[in-house]
């Protein structure tokens, strides 16, 4: 099959769509509807398209060129991801996301599905994002954020999870909550409830979240401004994205 | 074997009691000691009835009818859950739970054991239940919330965990401690850590948690009271459960 | 093989070491350069000894004698745990990990690699360890405690995790911030936010933590004193372990 290297014990069903050079590992499932673009690696253990449960019309799970996937990872049908995927192990993905190119989503990560991510989002381990949350490019979500959706737990008010904007930087054990917008180049301290929104260029941490002053006095051991951190930080992107972002901040 | 169906590659141990219409995935294992009720799915990767390691007395484990149990998920035996449970992926159940109908238990979970719940329980992702914790009727933990046992850790005190009451919703990345009691229809804000009872129909959060004034003025988007939520939201339970909704409320 | 129980459908990479009494579980991965010492058990759906994606010059994967790793566990190669390790299911493992002996991993770690623990450690379910970080002799970390190491994310400071002393405590929930230190037989209280050094024999709590008066006036339900706990809990060590710690405290 195009050279794909296939486990002897994975379960590929027919009408999958497998790009050449890519590879599955022991023990993994590849539902239909399922389409991996070249090179994509799978690891041990996945499950691929898994078909949904809801009466709904999702479609294809397409993950794009040179997708990574770690072992023990779920992905539901009906979600589209750029080129560049790496995952963690054991990440769980819902129906209806829809990803840019790029995009790393760290062990243990949970998302619920219904999401607009945009490219080059960066989500550590055990990240939860709830339905109909909203990414933009540079993201950056560290272990054990939570995006909230519903207002009122439960109801059924509008349930949209937050926004959060370029460059923004959410820190571990953190809260968003619904509806609320990160501006751009934000930072969100560890361990911070936040319940409303953030401006742009802004700090804010603590339970509740506050404004703690003026994000230019956090300083890198170098002694210059840590934040945009752009402006010192560009591992692990591909050139083509960084050089375009002296144009962005 | 009465209707089953059952993966080619699945482990199925003798002395398992499958019901009529069962299905099971690929590399899932059923050990003995299983009950599996009638049209229980198992989704692949899963291990039920998983022997304990304890000189304890741990019978069988009971799956009632038409249980729904997601990929990756881990029962011990000596466990016994009503009809209608729904599991999300990578749930892990250890011994002595004792659970009502119609419960569902989502992604990541982490039941530590020996705890009674009651019916139409709702945990969401990534709840961890230390031992000897007790939830009613009509409950809601929702992710990261966290159940502990021990006053003083590491101790030999009764490792008690909290009650939680009827209709109680606790959100997200909420921290209850040992032996707290936590009141029917109260509310615990998300990020909070609950070191005290709370009464019946109140809110409170924070870090330490307190009282946050009348439950009564958090409203709905239609202005409406949110709480009691049942007033206004039905959506997943079966019809015979809110039927009798009136009379608790 | 030297009276080890390989289960039929497990893939054993022929440079394996496996020590006498091994047993492994159906659907496991152990790749080349393990080594599993006398007596392991290793369940099923694990991967060990899963090789770096990097360019490092990563060793072997050491499980010493009596190793018990429960189900759907990744262990990367190139670290080393001492005799006695046991671990929850579904523990994330990766390189450069040394660890002491009768060390305890709950279900859901994810320890992100490069670090050094002493032994007699416990880590329960859900705890995230940065890399760098340090851990002493007989230390309790409980669920969703995160050791973090970058101070100001994203950068390339010196990311160092922080350094946990002999017999500290850290509950449930709480974030230690990169590069502080936890001095020995101190309590971090759940739910907190760890900025700075924590002196010995201290307890803090809050988010920012701050020192909670004397430590000594936590009291067992029986009254005595809860701390040092080393005076009144011993459960789950080797006599060995307990015998000398009369000499330090």
């Amino acid at each position: 099959m195009n050279n794909a290297q296939i486990a002897s014990s994975a379960v590929i069903h027919p009408d999958a769509t497998i790009g050449p050079d890519v590879s599955i590992g022991e023990f993994s499932i590849v539902h239909n509807r399922v389409q991996l673009g070249a090179g994509a690696r799978v690891e041990s253990h996945c499950v691929l398209g898994r078909p949904t449960d809801l009466a709904r019309e999702d479609g294809a799970l397409i993950l794009g060129d040179g997708a990574y996937i770690r072992s023990h990872s779920v992905f539901y049908q009906g979600s589209q991801f750029g080129a560049g995927l790496v995952t963690g192990h054991r990440v769980t993905v819902r129906e209806g996301m829809t990803v840019g190119i790029d995009c790393q989503l760290g062990t243990l990560c949970d998302l619920q599905g219904d999401c607009q991510f945009g490219d080059h989002v960066r989500l550590h381990s055990s990240v939860h994002v709830g339905k109909h949350s909203t990414l933009g490019d540079f993201v950056w979500l560290y272990p054990y954020v939570v995006l909230t959706n519903d207002p009122h737990p439960p109801s059924e008010d509008d349930n949209r999870g937050p926004t959060i904007g370029d460059f923004a930087v959410v820190a571990t054990m953190s809260t968003i909550l619904p509806r609320v917008t990160v501006g751009v180049h934000s930072l969100v301290g560890a361990h911070s409830l936040v319940r409303h929104d953030v401006a742009p260029h802004t700090v804010v941490g603590g339970v509740p979240a506050r404004e703690l002053g003026d994000l230019s006095r956090i300083k890198l051991d170098s002694g210059e401004p840590a934040y945009p951190w752009p402006r010192h930080f560009r591992r692990g992107y591909p050139p083509e994205a960084t050089n375009a972002w002296s144009e962005r901040f």
